[in-house]
């Protein structure tokens, strides 16, 4: 069955990821956008999601593309509909906001799929699977970008619940909970904040999974090569993960490289809930960021202008 | 039946609460305790959980009275175990330990029983039950307590990962989640670090209930009367609850105190929830807690010694 989508919020990533995706899905039929700033020819347009609702679209679903600061009461708006709601990540601005979601999704019998794009990279799936059976000893992730290329002018970002260098770390937590087979729990973390800023450009995590140290270090501020990388060193050997989980090295292989279809596997995905009556809420990747912010040593360091 | 019992952790409050109320209840034998620094009286006394374990007591549940930090391991532990767990408050040193050890119970058949004794305070059932057929417009929190009084020399509590002024402050959420009917949602907060400190000595939060405003104010440095009190207006009128919650103050009525049995209620509801093969794990107030640090604009106060 067709599955007549709104969209909400027409940024960059809807426009890069979710409108192609959604194009060559013949399962969806894209009936309606809300956003305050744009709209997309041939696609019927409103200011936001109460209008789009009051449209008589006979909207079956929702896609939230909006920053994560106001998507709870979007979110919520849509299942008070009898919507189901898929949002991107992360989830919501607090770890609050989307129990509360996932609370009240149940409750009016909608699915909510709460994405982490990354966990659909090529190499996840594969290195889940490799390491089930592995004993794992320790793993690491490195994931060192250049705010000023990747988030250009984007000051909001390092305000106070901008999550600043968690943004991109999140996508790396968010693998890391899903490939190793025991639970990935937080016990300290450090944080460097820039002065006159709210949130972190830098950031390091000790965590641990089962008897297996993990470490995390997050920046913010790498010039030349970018580092999106994991490795888990098992009694088998090391499995490296590259390019945001792209690429997948296994111990005495190549490292194999396939396309990635992130948003097109999301998609899928969320037909699938549907179909099935199910919903997809994994908090973990939110929950370990706002632990960090908890038990974490904060540092001031020097500021930083973009 | 008779619930065999093992107490891990040998401080004040198990001292306190706990022992008066495991005592008084008939449904409890008292039969080994754990603790690396203290013994009891009469009951055979272990190091470390895993000797209590291995200590042939037939034990059927365990209550953990130790920190937050490393509470995981040793809930954990019990739960390998096949024995049921009552958790202090709070129920972990992070939201990810404490969603682990639910979904860790679930998986193993075992009862966890997450407490939060402020909720058993005399007012906070009576407070809920008026509450839940009012319009709330607006509620508050004020928890100002003198660190000072109540925390003599207790460095850890400014550590990072000490909560600071939400040792406390996570009572009156506790509370504030449990009679509010619409979920508590944070939106922005203020944290008071002391320099050199880690952890918050003062704080405010501002959350929403559905479409009420709700404040907290968390102040760790009042001297002369303490406050405990939470006030809520509604359309038909203000309600108070002071003392933590054992004080209720109805529109109209005259403030009635009742006594406070919060401990032997919660070992009450443990033998229930055993009984019933059920679990009660509520993470919200943790949640919050971890919400606050996450989107807080921190700010370095006045250095602060004991």
């Amino acid at each position: 069955m067709m599955i007549r989508l709104g969209l909400v919020g027409i940024g960059k990533i809807a426009r890069d990821q979710h409108l192609p995706a959604i194009r060559a899905d013949d399962r969806y039929e894209l009936v309606a956008t809300a956003s305050r700033h744009a709209q997309l020819d041939g696609v019927p347009g409103h200011v936001d999601i109460a209008a789009m609702i009051a449209g008589d679209h006979r909207l079956g679903a929702v896609s939230i593309c909006t920053p994560p600061v106001g998507r709870h009461a979007i979110a919520a708006a849509a299942i008070d509909a009898g919507l189901h709601v898929m949002l991107e990540k992360p989830p919501a601005a607090t770890t609050t906001e989307i129990s509360a979601l996932a609370d009240y999704a149940r409750a009016r019998g909608v699915t909510l799929f709460a994405t982490w794009h990354s966990r659909e990279a090529a190499g996840v799936g594969p290195a889940r699977d490799w390491l089930s059976d592995k004993r794992i000893r320790a793993a690491h992730i490195r994931w060192k970008e250049d705010i000023r290329r990747w988030h250009p002018g984007q000051e909001w970002i390092l305000d106070a619940g901008g999550f600043g260098v968690f943004d991109p770390g999140i996508n790396a937590l968010s693998i890391m909970a899903a490939i190793l087979p025991a639970p990935l729990l937080l016990d300290a973390a450090q944080i460097d904040i820039p002065e006159g800023r709210g949130s972190p450009i830098a950031a390091t995590m000790a965590m641990r999974s089962g008897d297996a140290e993990v470490t995390a270090d997050l920046d913010f501020l790498q010039t030349g090569p970018q580092s999106w990388d994991i490795e888990v060193e098992t009694d088998a050997g090391t499995l490296r993960l590259s390019m945001g989980g792209s690429v997948l090295e296994l111990p005495g292989g190549e490292p194999v490289t396939r396309e990635d279809r992130e948003y097109p596997r999301l998609y899928t995905r969320f037909a699938e809930l549907i179909a099935a009556g199910k919903s997809d809420v994994d908090i973990r990747p939110l929950q370990l960021v706002a632990d960090a912010f908890l038990v974490a040593e904060r540092r001031t360091v020097a500021p930083f202008q973009f």
